[in-house]
């Protein structure tokens, strides 16, 4: 295992501090690894966070617009209960407070208990469970993958706008209602603990449909090409989402870590050409690592339907450190 | 190799073009891969570019306040003088061009050429050449790295505030005097058409102050913890560049292409933590992957010194796809 690090007990320490560091707008919840915006206003309180492993996700999404504060999990690990609870007391501007959890057993189970304390202690809380990821058939076994950047910078956007809590949860909801992604892997990442790769693929072989921790994918192939891979997922996306002729979307082609920006923008080319086949515009798309998988390489695509109000609020302004 | 492509021969026009679908203020000119913005005012022009597999570098960097034209070559290899010269010509308003050139042979030959060339045609062009990595220890040899995405923005910034090619000449050879860069590779990148790493390194070795193609360092070692990696590199660069207590700089922890971004941060901890003992404070800090190396793993760190000047143009908006 070769990685540039001091010892894999500070790796989330270490990180969240160096992302602090980076912004003046950013500190610590004292004792958590949590980032934090010092510029909250009388809004409605935003947090997401989940295991770490997945920067910039989803301490660089903190910010102007975005998220009030991102709960930093050891690698591949949930936030602890009380790690998210300090997280929520320290946004709450008594206006309620919507956490975003990505569906995974652990962060729903720690996030939820949080939640409960929080609201026995006075304090409204509401959440939403992202689950785009159509690499699970089952819709209750979906996990939240990319597209949840798309709830962040919506919901982000509708709470700075100033709606109440009840009006930014159905906006996430109808994010999450409407956006789908799937990833494709081409190697393994290594968690620091472990020393080994999560999972092995052969020289030539690819897997379709892989989760953010490397959870088994629906798809083992010989690799193909970028628009085949690229195709192979938008095929599956749309036949989880109606999208139709005169429709609108935003794209993410979403990079997991290892892939470089190059290889990218190449699948980026085929998605426009699909959707411009389909004659489906594209409103807004973008191209980078927004949520990886350590140094996994391979990608993920999201696609996102829009409708006016969402357009509306993907425009709105966003200061963070890694989205703008 | 495993990578997301179609085929080696359209690699770096399809990459062009999947970067220019993705934000409406890009094209490209007509029969090269060079990214031209489309909202360039009465003001000096501002070109760079080299060989491709550097992205974000340099077309994630046209817009405003920043670049006007990006010259992509074939991967590590130079863009063409008819491919320069006709982007000269895109972004003269009469007001002169800049050529911002990376200390590579096959650069330099072919801006200079294509930039006599416009001269003899009756548009003023000027150039400088950057040669932030100190990886080598003559200055002439030096090579233009990550420390270049300085000169882009901070040029940038002066030529949109309207000063004379002169003026912005001067501004982008003294932030060349203040910057200095080097880097550190724990992998090999594989050019697509070769097909085989550029260089190998063992299991449990990494190379110091290698160059963004590959090119040999200074030092193998070990690999030894974030901390001391960043030393050596940060030591080396103040052994060739004077700060010193009470100073202003500015900084970037560049990524190779295949390193996370969790990496990343540890090094810029160790950045913050080195400059605050030497009472240097850091005015502004970049971490991400700015000049990659196609997928090597691996980082760069650049420090600028800055003065009042620099630290107003590095402050002045910018609006590119990859730089904000």
């Amino acid at each position: 295992m070769k990685k540039i690090i001091n010892n894999c007990e500070n790796i989330v320490s270490e990180m969240s501090e160096g992302l602090v560091n980076s912004s003046e707008n950013l500190e610590l919840i004292h004792g958590y690894n949590t980032i934090i915006r010092k510029d909250i206003s009388e809004k409605v309180g935003l947090i997401s966070g989940g295991g770490s492993g997945h920067e910039p996700a989803h301490g660089g999404f903190v910010g102007y617009g975005m998220l009030d504060a991102a709960c930093n999990g050891e690698i591949f690990t949930s936030p602890t209960p009380d790690q998210i609870l300090s997280a929520i007391k320290a946004v709450d501007r008594r206006k309620g407070v919507l956490l975003i959890i990505k569906n995974y057993q652990g962060d729903l189970m720690n996030f939820e208990m949080a939640a409960e304390i929080a609201t026995s202690q006075g304090i409204s809380v509401s959440s939403v469970i992202v689950n785009d990821d159509i690499g699970i058939e089952e819709k209750a076994n979906r996990r939240g993958i990319a597209g949840t950047i798309f709830v962040h910078k919506i919901a982000g956007a509708a709470a700075e706008k100033g709606g109440d809590l009840e009006n930014i949860k159905k906006i996430a909801l109808k994010v999450i209602d409407n956006v789908r992604s799937m990833g494709v892997a081409l190697s393994s990442c290594v968690v620091p603990k472990i020393g080994k790769p999560s999972f092995s693929l052969n020289e030539n072989e690819i897997e379709l449909g892989i989760g953010i921790h490397g959870e088994k994918g629906i798809l083992r192939s010989k690799i193909v090409s970028a628009d085949e891979i690229s195709e192979i997922i938008l095929n599956k996306i749309l036949s989880d989402l109606t999208v139709k002729s005169g429709d609108q979307i935003a794209t993410i082609v979403n990079g997991l870590g290892g892939t470089p920006l190059m290889e990218l923008l190449i699948v980026n080319r085929k998605v426009n050409k699909y959707f411009k086949n389909l004659k489906v515009s594209i409103y807004k798309q973008y191209v980078g690592n927004y949520m990886t998988s350590l140094e996994m390489a391979g990608c993920s695509i999201s696609v996102l339907k829009i409708d006016d109000e969402l357009k509306q609020l993907l425009d709105f302004p966003v200061k963070t450190v890694c989205f703008s």
